[in-house]
């Protein structure tokens, strides 16, 4: 239980009582737990002290530092270019990922991407990916630079070797009840993203009743959490704080989000999914030193879109990763779920509330998503909504299809639907998309 | 993870948000992890979550019924008498249980004691016991309870079977920084004492330098949560808040507290010893239901050291168990320690305070305690205080004596011995040893 000078149960003690530890003391806590030197049982008390308790901005850089070396920290300086991603804090219909991306690679800004998988209400952008037949998103980190060095950006899946410890110590916060800790989401997100190897990162916090943060309150505490520890590692690190009342655009579920995706890539997108996108493109362009301000960032996001070079790069990337082409040109081609069913409208009125969990729930229901890791999920399964919040309905009108291979899943797909839709005779007021950006600068609000 | 209709981490998620649990929440966690089907993870988030957040009295109350149920109960029905017990929180110099349970047995009042080893800077009256040449503490329950039908007492060690769940959680806090909890402390001593079938409880809880308890206020908190938790089991329990700013008595040591002990029980016996001793002998003989009040227990109590029926007592019950009654008859028949040494004041004055963790950690370095719990004690190894607070000392005057069968020892007790006596100019005010009991209808102020 000693070595390096340090105590495990006085490092606990020191955090129970609400003290602050310096980065060796928690370099040692993440090393030895890691080693299995620390065993689960002294980690998750110390967890649970650091959710009452709190960790300061100095203690989750230090956590984020421990965890990043704990594994292979990636080394991209061979590829030209100031290497920029995004992080989305998750959401349902969240296909931004797959949007912003191409566009950005296409102005040279190289994209390397890893992502995770979904688990709960929320989608994963590998599963997403791995709708596309073929698409393959499991490679050596060599195939992974060479991919990013040919087309400017990669898709792939989180490897064992990436922040080893990230991957044990969430494990044992979802069984211990210490995952809605700020400082501990942030240190997670952190050390994923460093080792990517980036130069600077733009982050999606999302708030509201489909968000992890509730309130924008604690939205804004994480981005700025995130931007101080971004910046502590000397990368430049932009948060917006974006609005999840209701899911993102039209379609959830995995290939269905590669649908909508292709037509935001093509210029067809719904409004909500392209505001954000340009505006995360925008500030990916501008970090990427190919525009002098986030402004002229999304006036180029804009126009990769109108004139096709970024639906190209997606293409073009689909083919270096080994996916099939033919359904995203023509999504006739693709092989659709058997059967659907419609969720009509209990009366008429004004949506005035879609609750993005419920819609999420709806779809993993009907097999779009995983209750337990080892669950396999339908590609084709999914939710389409027909109707966003402000939508005038009329009492039996559908509001929702959905799409399933099993219609055994139909029953308990409809009863997260039904509490779904809240629908009122007056129509209500609007509200923004992004309401916030966080930078070193600190909170600034951004007008529609 | 999902039995019983429970979910672990939405009952550590509970906790951790502040709410209280059920008794059937409780003793579906207690049970289990009694059974392994909770890991220790899970287990220590809760302590955690409980340590921070609190337990209140009916969750401390299901709390110790789900640890007493753990294991076996013990059903002393047979034996005639009500059943009365006591418990100390442990301190330096604590031999009052070897004092008091001759004199209230010696009424026909059963004691049925079952005591725990030593470790860190307390002694343990189990290993006081077995500095008696031949005492035997370990033995079936059957044993026990004709032990305890004949000579109505009996002193033994705990057995696995009684209270597994608490042995377990103890060893689970004390690695993870979850000991210092009322509640759970609280659980933990009365599931150990409600196992042994008692009808009554006398407890000793010690405040001040040398306690588990540092202030009067935490000592009277741990009071209250005990005697709460025993009339809800329908056993009758009266507290007294004690004095612990100096050791008790004048030795420390496992023979050397036998020593006093015989003393004690003689007629002999220091003050402060003597007046704790009588205090809860009293309660306990009231309890017994063999004094109408504890001033008349008290009166019988000195009657008993008077007479000789508690030495006698005594003398009965150590042949019982095997004991060598020879040498507690004529301490020089006993084979004492080789060496010893003297520890001399630094000045002249009155001496103000003597810190009984430093005295406790004194004794242990000369081979009368455990660091682990595997450590080897020499029964004869200890200190001899010459002095107490308001002691009026010369410079260069012996203030200890150190006894030990190896030299080497001395350098690391005086160690601590420099850092034990106070001295100063002015006399001190002298303390109350008792200042408060605690029963079912309140606190009271004891005056002396």
């Amino acid at each position: 239980m000693t070595s390096k000078g340090y105590n495990t149960v006085s490092l606990i003690r020191k955090k129970r009582d609400g003290k602050e530890l310096n980065r060796d003391e928690i370099a040692y806590l993440i090393d030895e737990y890691t080693k299995d030197e620390v065993p689960d049982y002294q980690m998750s008390a110390f967890l649970m002290a650091s959710y009452l308790n709190g960790l300061n901005e100095d203690e989750a850089a230090s956590l984020t530092h421990s965890m990043l070396h704990s594994g292979r920290v990636l080394d991209l300086s061979d590829i030209p270019g100031k290497k920029v991603d995004k992080h989305s804090t998750g959401g349902v219909g969240d296909k931004l990922s797959l949007i912003l991306a191409p566009i950005v690679a296409s102005y040279d800004v190289p994209v390397p991407m890893i992502s995770g998988r979904g688990l709960g209400h929320t989608g994963g952008t590998l599963d997403k990916m791995e709708s596309i037949p073929g698409f393959n998103v499991d490679m050596t980190l060599d195939r992974y630079q060479d991919i990013l060095a040919k087309c400017r950006m990669v898709m792939a899946g989180q490897t064992e070797e990436v922040a080893p410890a990230d991957k044990r110590l969430y494990a044992l916060r979802d069984v211990t009840a210490t995952v809605e800790s700020i400082p501990l989401i942030a240190g997670s997100i952190m050390s994923k993203k460093l080792a990517e190897g980036i130069d600077a990162l733009v982050l999606d916090v999302k708030f509201g009743s489909g968000a992890f943060m509730k309130t924008r309150e604690d939205a804004q505490k994480l981005a700025e959490t995130l931007v101080a520890i971004g910046e502590d590692f000397g990368k430049e690190t932009v948060a917006y704080l974006t609005n999840m009342n209701q899911p993102l655009g039209y379609k959830v579920g995995n290939w269905l989000e590669i649908e909508e995706s292709m037509e935001g890539l093509q210029g067809d997108g719904p409004d909500d999914v392209m505001e954000v996108t340009h505006m995360l493109a925008g500030t990916m362009i501008m970090l990427g030193g190919k525009a002098d301000s986030v402004g002229e960032g999304i006036a180029m996001s804009h126009k990769a879109v109108e004139n096709g070079q970024a639906f190209e790069k997606w293409l073009e990337l689909t083919e270096e990763q080994g996916g099939d082409t033919s359904v995203l040109k023509d999504f006739s081609a693709y092989d659709h779920a058997e059967y659907s069913f419609a969720f009509k409208a209990p009366r008429s009125g004004y949506i005035t509330e879609i609750d993005a969990y419920s819609i999420g729930m709806a779809s993993l229901e009907l097999g779009a998503g995983r209750k337990r890791k080892d669950d396999i999920i339908d590609p084709a399964a999914g939710i389409e909504l027909h109707h966003k919040i402000g939508s005038k309905v009329e009492k039996g009108q559908s509001l929702v299809t959905g799409y399933m291979n099993n219609e055994n899943f139909v029953e308990a797909s409809k009863n997260y639907l039904k509490d779904a839709f809240t629908i009122k005779d007056a129509e209500p007021e609007s509200t923004d998309m992004i309401t916030h950006r966080v930078d070193r600068e600190g909170i600034h609000p951004i007008g529609d």
